[in-house]
């Protein structure tokens, strides 16, 4: 397929679109008339760039309000049409997007819409023009495709035809199955876009809130699905209209979109069993069965080493070429760092292991959905191992850790890694939560699914004492991963708080144990507050003893249908701190009720502010 | 009337909320219980800090899902709400907010909810607490304040009466003209916030965009005017959810809070013809009658200069004792200052100066909404010149110029003003266009309207090429005064772009004999790209020769159903630049559909982006 974005969807001026779109691989592009309004380059600049970028127009969109007018009104559309097609032969594009009236003056009349878009199609075919007629979700007469496809079959022109767009009809949960209706060739063009769920008017929503395919919650793919049905064979182009986009820098941007059109091909070719060979197929996604390591850079151990001495890790190993320690638990693993340079802010979060059941096929994967392989200093004796960037600038790892089928990262540490056995309760890392820079949130929820075929769950909104912190976790199906996605719409408003932290949750077997362990051994431990004990007493009858300890041990509680959630958070040493928690029965979730505790009390010790 | 606010409108831990709200002024202050769960600080410690800083501790809220239930899950209900007795005995408050129940299990049965408030009521009244019921606007089964009031009634116990909230009435479109009907001493409490127009979901509304009265379109004082009527005597506490108050400085939103409280007294009594004599009455807005000038803090003339003088502007007068100069064209005056410290930006309108029929009233109703008169220097014969600051910072003078009845601020300029007469076109200034820090721009809003008595007018949305613009004009009635006040949610992702532009708008009665006269003295004036023109020859029929003129002019054009607009900008220099416009018959608007053609221009100039 064809693969096609309109400028709308990027950030800057028109020149740095074409530059990103072209960078990004696209083959062609959808001009908004408006990013062609205010930009110096004239149509035939705007026509060379493309063809030099490999681009072909595709479209040029809107043309609003012509159709179902009175007849003075007709006259000027008509008017206003003739100096688009002639802007038009300027660029070289062919085909141009009519949206259904909104216009109060719009009558509602199909017949009548039909004869002027006759009209207009008339006049279009005078100068090689297509014209692609679709139906906004918020027209006034016509707000559904098959209204307007049945308003192009009374027209019945060979220059008219319909766009389809997912918005548009998915938004507004119109049954797309009808597509299948409409004949391939009468389908001129496809625009694409997701949306999160979010309980609002589809005119703002649409304005403020559309996302590439895969970063929402609609079902594209099942969408093109039926398209694809019909014989269509124009572009999959992407129409975003999005807050945070209009922000972002263009190259980044363009780039998350082209990564959301090959996943989203993979998924159509899934649901079609591949009969339209002309999708992308990237290799399958290899999910991953656990966490190998964590890696915190840290120049020097200090708070560190205590945290992880009082948890009950015992340093194993170091490596044999490189300035990093291991230290373990159970299967926990974490990597500390003294090689990178250092942070501002103290010890961080710089990677994550992932077990992989192939290693190599991970990595093409990572590879075919724009994740490049980064470039590494490896010794001659290490094993191979390779990472890719999440969004965040976190490192994947691709492990295999001890298995004798393939090398393994662990035996590039000194050997005295066995020597030192630990007798701790923690058994794996249960989860890592990480904080996404604001504008790259829905490209790393779209980077863990499609690169490590990770699921996501339901979107949530935290409250921290100076502001909303919005959070997704991603997961394998059964629990072996999981990614926490943070990001604080926190105190912008004066750059005081920093608060990218991240933190690594470890799995105990008994988590009073590992709380009474952390304790004795004089380690710092977030501490809750009593009020929040109160109203645990409040909400849950768990019996005077368990409510005493969890009191004592500064231990959090949730519970679901499944089970229950016990958790405690220890003090953080740069942008990193540790969680402990005990999952009993099947709880699934991360304690997300009690996050506003913690993190008001991590707001404590740090610097006090003054307004 | 008693002032209150609820902890969950401002940011920061519960102590920095008490501080804020007590510094404020407040009377009283809700407790969310959420704010409570989270601190570190006792229930006692709240009661002596609230009581230290002379706050009442009016509310504890919200117990929530307790009514029409089915009996074990009220059993449930009785054992937490004793356990938030005991608290509410120890912070020392007698009044619980109960809102509707929202949960799946609760039943349609009023006589049920009734017989439950009532048992409810009952234990509460063993502890000497009232119970005030309030009806969510998403309740399941109880969504309006009279619904809420007959079940209240049913139930029939002195300790149960109704909470009402603006919100959750006004949301709705629910008439409250029926909480007339409702005895005063019914109406337990009385909560309030105003809300923009959004098209969505009255809970993500409520959740996300709450504001304080007269920032938002909801008539709050029409609500307020009905409860006082029935002799209510509570508290007027305001209670807000919003992202950006979440995030903004507590102290700056609890005085915005507190400005918006008496300015809704004010209308209050206005509308009740002050039957209330307990409610505020500040002295009443002066209505500005025009500008005096705009300041403009520059260290050096330079560019400035150069754009004045090209624009026709003569250098009047000197000030007798500051480095300011003063610039002249009909009744438009410019005073440069040179002698701030410099800016890193450059050039900045650091002040206007208003025409007041009365600038000592002005001065009085300014410190009355909490806009105390800035400390200034003054020469010996200095005439008095007062000024208070605007949110953005920028100073807002009360003049009386060159009339006979008061000193005139024009007379501390050297005598030579008279000696360099101007035969330019500019006629005075038309508006002022100030560009907001994000946080700050509710609180901007109501305090031109509140402090200066303008009027706003629809707010809009403009894309720039880096993001989205929101723009919203406040005048006078009449047009004399007109201030645009922007605000860029724009390229936040890097830090890069600067938009905190300003600028001065001239009328001009003849805009192509000015735009003739800047280009002949070779100064720098904003391109527009000819696809602009372009496309206003398709869009309107001006004739040849005018859309030529325009082409040549570098003028933009714009329509209303009153008259047309023409307009033009100089170059940026600093964080400042004009505009020159013409306005043809009544026209009433600023131009705003031409904003993205003049914010992209404006973008090609300063330093090229990287992505």
């Amino acid at each position: 397929m064809r693969r096609s974005i309109a400028t709308v969807s990027l950030s800057g001026s028109l020149a740095d679109k074409l530059t990103a779109i072209g960078g990004a691989g696209f083959d062609g592009v959808e001009i908004f008339e408006n990013d062609l309004l205010v930009s110096g380059l004239s149509p035939e600049d705007v026509r060379r760039r493309a063809a030099d970028l490999g681009l072909a127009i595709e479209l040029y969109q809107p043309f609003r309000d012509f159709e179902a007018v009175p007849p003075d009104t007709l006259a000027d559309g008509l008017r206003r049409a003739e100096h688009k097609f002639a802007v038009m032969e300027r660029l070289g594009v062919t085909r141009m997007l009519v949206c259904s009236s909104v216009s109060r003056a719009a009558i509602d009349d199909d017949a009548l819409a039909a004869e002027q878009l006759w009209l207009l199609a008339e006049r279009a075919a005078e100068h090689g023009i297509r014209i692609a007629y679709e139906a906004l979700a918020w027209g006034r007469h016509v707000s559904d495709y098959f209204h307007a496809w049945k308003i192009v079959r009374m027209a019945d022109h060979p220059n008219l035809g319909v766009c389809l767009d997912s918005f548009h009809i998915l938004a507004r949960d119109v049954d797309p199955y009808a597509i299948r209706t409409i004949p391939g060739e009468k389908i001129f063009f496809l625009q694409l876009a997701d949306a999160p769920s979010l309980p609002m008017d589809v005119l703002y929503w649409s304005r403020h809130y559309r996302c590439f395919p895969g970063q929402g919650d609609l079902d594209v793919a099942g969408l093109v699905a039926h398209v694809l049905r019909t014989g269509y064979d124009g572009p999959l182009s992407l129409e975003v209209f999005n807050d945070i986009f209009r922000q972002a820098a263009s190259m980044r941007t363009a780039q998350d979109a082209m990564r959301s059109l090959i996943a989203l091909e993979e998924q159509v070719g899934l649901r079609m069993g591949r009969t339209v060979t002309s999708l992308s197929s990237p290799p399958p996604p290899v999910v991953p069965t656990g966490f190998a390591f964590a890696e915190v850079a840290a120049p020097s151990m200090g708070a560190l080493g205590t945290l992880l001495d009082a948890l009950g890790f015992a340093r194993t190993g170091a490596h044999s070429g490189k300035p990093v320690e291991l230290w373990e638990q159970g299967a926990a693993r974490v990597l500390v760092n003294s090689g990178s340079t250092e942070s501002p802010d103290g010890p961080a979060l710089g990677a994550i292991g992932l077990e992989s059941p192939d290693p190599a096929a991970s990595v093409k994967r990572a590879e075919a959905l724009l994740s490049p392989v980064l470039p590494r200093m490896r010794g001659p004796h290490d094993a191979p191992l390779d990472a890719v960037a999440a969004p965040d600038g976190t490192e994947v790892f691709f492990c295999r850790t001890a298995r004798p089928d393939h090398p393994s990262w662990i035996d590039d540490f000194s050997e005295d890694r066995r020597s030192a056995g630990s007798a701790g309760e923690i058994t794996h890392i249960d989860h890592v939560a990480l904080t996404q820079p604001w504008h790259h949130f829905d490209e790393a929820s779209l980077f863990y699914r499609s690169v490590l075929g990770l699921r996501p769950h339901e979107s949530l909104e935290l409250p921290d004492p100076y502001g909303l912190m919005r959070s997704r976790a991603v997961s394998t199906e059964d629990g072996a991963v999981r990614v926490a996605l943070n990001v604080a719409n926190v105190s912008a408003y004066d750059g005081s708080h920093d608060l990218a932290w991240q933190h690594i949750a470890f799995a105990s077997r008994d988590i009073v144990a590992t709380a009474r362990r952390f304790r004795a051994a004089g380690a710092s431990m977030l501490s809750i507050p009593e009020n929040y004990y109160d109203d645990l007493v409040a909400r849950y009858d768990l019996g005077p003893e368990r409510h005493r300890l969890l009191r004592e041990l500064n231990l959090l509680y949730d519970r679901d249908e499944q089970g229950e959630f016990l958790h405690f958070y220890t003090g953080t040493t740069g942008r990193v701190f540790f969680e402990i928690v005990q999952r009993i029965g099947g709880y699934r979730g991360y304690g997300a009720v009690n996050a506003p505790v913690r993190l008001a009390a991590q707001h404590v010790r740090p610097r006090h502010r003054s307004d």
